[in-house]
């Protein structure tokens, strides 16, 4: 059964809002990779943005890159030793290598979402298309990439009208990356009682 | 008791890593102002970096910009009421309408770190002060703010020798900001399984 279901862009920062480690992908010229990244952020509301800093060293940055678009893919628990894995693998050198990607390698399953040709990883509990707002200066400097948010889905069993809901389902909760194979996942859900901006 | 100890500063990225909401921080010229800000991720190891994004109408904002230092608080579940205010008030319309700046007027604990004059706030449990990396274009396009991190520390009980431990102390769990008044705390540590870079 599929549970993925569109989220509107002016809402898909609430899949990053509360800084959960991510896949990014990015395909081009019937080449495709992926890597994990910690180092993620929305970067506004409408149009919808977000940033995330990619080392020089990787493939999946030069397909980004090459293609001006990327994917990105929010992992859950049940996913924590497969996202170990995306991030510690290079593509570039298992192709070099073994002449197999790595999405190949790792049997990875995805699929393709509406307006990029980026793999979206399978069971994951969010996904987010990006299409690249070029920045050359801060791409070089900082490793730092800006996208505009062109579609999102969320897996309605755990978001669903603009909310996070993992209560009953442990095993779909976000991963939160420290170091290493360390992470925290999602905790407890709490509501602040001080006076704020409504919902 | 005071469990403040410093964190080296390649280490420093670890207390942002999980992806905390924080209190971004700035003085200049005798004023002082403090919001909170879930939009923020690391930006690199050595010389340690992060990004943080800071609207356009925030006086911190200003206030950042006058000095170029800027600090950061990471909250916890104990203060989550006190992070909301702190993000919902207004500094900069509370010092018109009442002559009294936000720290005052939530009658805020800060202390001052040792390379910058923004205050730190009491009872989080980590704290980055940082040297603003001035990239006008970014800044104004974007409201993005890069910063080289001097100095950092964290809270004993739960983070030392390069890890958070908040086993045994929940009231010190960060918060994951999601919208409105909703939070998530920081949950159960896991350790991935899979081969990668030791930590």
């Amino acid at each position: 059964m599929n549970y993925r279901e569109t989220v509107l862009l002016e809402k898909a920062y609430r899949l990053l809002n509360h800084g959960p480690t991510i896949c990014v992908s990015a395909a081009h010229n019937g080449q495709q990779n992926i890597m994990t990244a910690a180092w993620n952020m929305p970067l506004d509301f409408a149009p919808s943005k977000v940033a995330v800093v990619l080392d020089k060293q990787t493939w999946t940055r030069q397909l980004l890159e090459a293609s001006g678009t990327f994917a990105i893919s929010v992992p859950t628990r049940a996913q924590v030793n497969l996202a170990q894995q995306i991030g510690s693998l290079s593509g570039a050198a298992l192709l070099r290598d073994t002449q197999k990607d790595k999405i190949t390698t790792l049997n990875l399953q995805t699929f393709t979402g509406t307006t990029t040709q980026a793999p979206l990883l399978e069971d994951c509990v969010a996904w987010l298309e990006c299409k690249l707002i070029i920045e050359p200066h801060i791409q070089q400097t900082y490793d730092l990439f800006l996208g505009e948010v062109t579609a999102a889905w969320a897996d309605t069993r755990v978001f669903s009208q603009g909310h996070w809901h993992f209560e009953g389902h442990d095993e779909l909760r976000t991963i939160h990356h420290v170091a290493g194979g360390h992470y925290f996942i999602a905790g407890q859900a709490i509501q602040s009682s001080a006076t704020g901006p409504s919902d």
